[in-house]
């Protein structure tokens, strides 16, 4: 018999955002495994160890952060090829991810190697962007509002004409895309109604009018949030 | 010294999707509100319910379902009433809500009475969206994609433009408006990458093909979920 895999967000960086399935399932899992950068460090590991049982396995894969997806995906592979025999063996598995599994989530690249052959479970996850909401206290959808979560990835043109007319707005994915971003809010007269939410929900949170930065910003771990309204 | 109030969101009805937070909070407070229907019904209450404890004292509001916001005005305008008593007690007040409090949350409307007078921490919560994403098994937002969140109670031609172009939509506040969003679908063509997701992560969650219903459909507790990659 298979064992069966849990795909299971961790949130946004707060432990205490954990949901309780999510916290009883790693405590429960046989194998843990995490995405891990080059240093071996894993965000989505240290906010889910102290569920981690003494007794369960852990399993770390380096996944190379790149534009060129190649060898992310062949570090994909490599970590399924390892999944596969742990749930051939019958094993509970966890992979864990930041955020929300189907959100931006890495676990994603997992789910679409092993979907057709195992049994997997996606456990939803607080995403970052509700986080965000609340640490701001502004709501980010009342009454007839609508939102547009967009990644900062886009072309400058595709964003202006996504971002013309929503009325709240969450970019994703801000890097090195920074000073577009901040060009884009300026042209559309929204620099006034947005916000930098840096490590959200986490000790070291920091949030900043985008008003008051600048073109050489260098942001961390964070996300805009634009409320139109 | 006055007291503080959590606007907690519970989730979208598992009661394990609860974050660890929430359960916290609720298990410390010294007053736990919450909305409730004419029959004295509260899925909120229901959901956190096993958290509250014995000594806690529970304070059940009203709010009248309907169109003509002003009967919900003046039960919100009460219950804000309510909460400034327990406050300027020095009380820890939580007043608990469906979903995420500031995703179409009802606490937006405790929050915006009482903001200007009190200490208020919003607990960030799991929104359905990503609950139903984990239960139809396909991701919500993946690489460059963007979603589009938008309330069922906008106009034609309002929905259509804004559903035009974006890769994935969730469209929330189904109820009456399910014949007129089955419409747009068909026009737009999106009927075969549309689903319609009951009861998100309840006992009696059901997924149905939009293209496999018909406008008489009398959709539950709702929302559509719209993949279209």
């Amino acid at each position: 018999m298979a064992g069966k895999l849990y795909g299971i967000g961790v949130g946004p960086g707060d432990p205490e955002l954990l949901t309780l399935k999510a916290a009883r399932l790693i405590g429960e899992a046989d194998i843990v495994a995490y995405p891990m950068n080059k240093a071996g460090k894993s965000v989505a590991f240290q906010i889910a160890s102290t569920h981690i049982m003494e007794n369960c396995e852990t399993f770390g894969f380096y996944v190379p952060m790149s534009t060129d997806r190649r060898a992310a995906n062949l570090a994909y592979d490599e970590a399924a090829t390892r999944l596969r025999q742990y749930l051939d063996a019958g094993k509970k598995v966890v992979c864990l991810c930041e955020g929300d599994a189907f959100l931006y989530g890495s676990f994603v690249y997992i789910f679409e190697r092993l979907t057709d052959e195992y049994k997997i479970e996606i456990i939803p996850a607080l995403p970052a962007f509700v986080a965000a909401s609340a640490a701001l206290k502004i709501p980010i959808l009342t009454q007839n509002e609508d939102l547009q979560i967009i990644p900062a990835t886009l072309d400058e043109a595709i964003l202006i004409d996504k971002m013309r007319t929503c009325n709240n707005i969450a970019i994703y994915k801000i890097g090195r895309h920074f000073a577009k971003i901040r060009q884009i809010l300026a042209k559309l007269n929204l620099l006034e109604k947005s916000n930098l939410v840096e490590y959200v929900s986490q000790s070291q949170q920091k949030i900043i009018p985008m008003a008051a930065t600048n073109e050489d910003t260098r942001p961390y771990f964070s996300m805009i949030i634009i409320n139109r309204r």
